[in-house]
């Protein structure tokens, strides 16, 4: 059995993450391809549970240090339950967020080091990294349109941070894909819907 | 102000660390000391939250590397919250189990490293050790009776392991005891309630 491919949608909130793991699923099932499509925080039993922990309650809930221990513990039962054995049976795995948000959120934004976090991500995941991720990049203007619709809908603790929050998140995100072109494609995700999922496809032809 | 003592109590189940918690803590306060009583897994509402999932289901319910980060994720929050603010102001901590129990439970019979459990609490907890550790040995045939009789009223996820598994942990426990005599005191435990309560509050004398 050929090992499956493991593919992460990234970016800040709002950029259309799970329309696109939605259409992706959907694309890839018609050629044929095994998916499993699944997000983070949460994605197996044990993982949703710490999920709730997480999304709960005040802003102040847990320090930087307990909360960046409880994603790598979400993260580490994911992993074990719902992603490895996935790519062993040879499906493709799309994956809402995984390890490269904790090192945008609690790294960038939470004051953690990056090395911190991807020892935790070695120790809990034994280092599993993504074949594939897609950074959804929308420009400042659209991330506002697209918070201000969203925030009028109602946010959970993790999505209610004001905009200069969202940007130096966003720069974040395009530092780590400089850093590892191999592994990022920046997708411009300004684009309809359609495009996007176009955009993405396009890289993933090689593989099918 | 003088910062506080931390203590905490390690062993096996059922060698009476709770029974001695309370015992020392109206001893001390009676002493004039102020007292933070406190326990492992939780002493604080995020710790608390994440000993509910450590607790219930089954025993599988986590896998070593998951169950490590939680603890160390319950802990940190626990010395966030409520060991280091205690000590800051100039109380004493008694805690029923803390990093020892994991290096005892997740190290030795768990199957993760020594150095891995404690690089989580580097990371989650600064490091914190206690300032004196009292380790409740018990003779294996007391244990069993023990045992014996909890499990007759009920055991959950954690307190429900056959005795070979209490015998290896008991000799981890000695094990860590004997490798920092400076922090640890080995207390016969057979001993009544009353001799063990003695048995320490001596040993505390030379803080009084």
């Amino acid at each position: 059995m050929v090992r499956g491919r493991f593919i992460t949608l990234e970016g800040g909130e709002g950029v259309g993450k799970s329309t696109q793991i939605r259409a992706l699923s959907a694309a890839l099932t018609a050629r044929g391809v095994a998916v499993v499509a699944t997000r983070e925080p949460g994605g197996s039993a044990g993982a949703e549970a710490i999920r709730a922990l997480l999304m709960e309650g005040s802003d102040d809930r847990w320090d930087a240090r307990s909360e960046a221990l409880l994603f790598a513990a979400a993260r580490a039962d994911h992993v074990a339950r719902t992603i490895r054995p996935a790519l062993e049976r040879g499906a493709w795995v799309l994956c809402d967020r995984f390890v490269d948000s904790s090192r945008a959120y609690q790294g960038g934004g939470g004051g953690i080091t990056d090395a911190d976090l991807l020892a935790l991500h070695g120790f809990g995941s034994l280092g599993l990294l993504p074949d594939h991720t897609f950074l959804l990049a929308v420009s400042a203007r659209e991330a506002e349109r697209r918070l201000a619709v969203r925030d009028a809908a109602g946010a959970d603790r993790m999505g209610s941070k004001p905009a200069d929050y969202q940007a130096r998140l966003a720069a974040r995100f395009a530092e780590m894909a400089a850093a590892e072109p191999e592994r990022w494609r920046v997708i411009d995700a300004d684009a309809p819907a359609e495009a996007v999922t176009a955009a993405i496809m396009a890289e993933l032809e090689a593989w099918l």
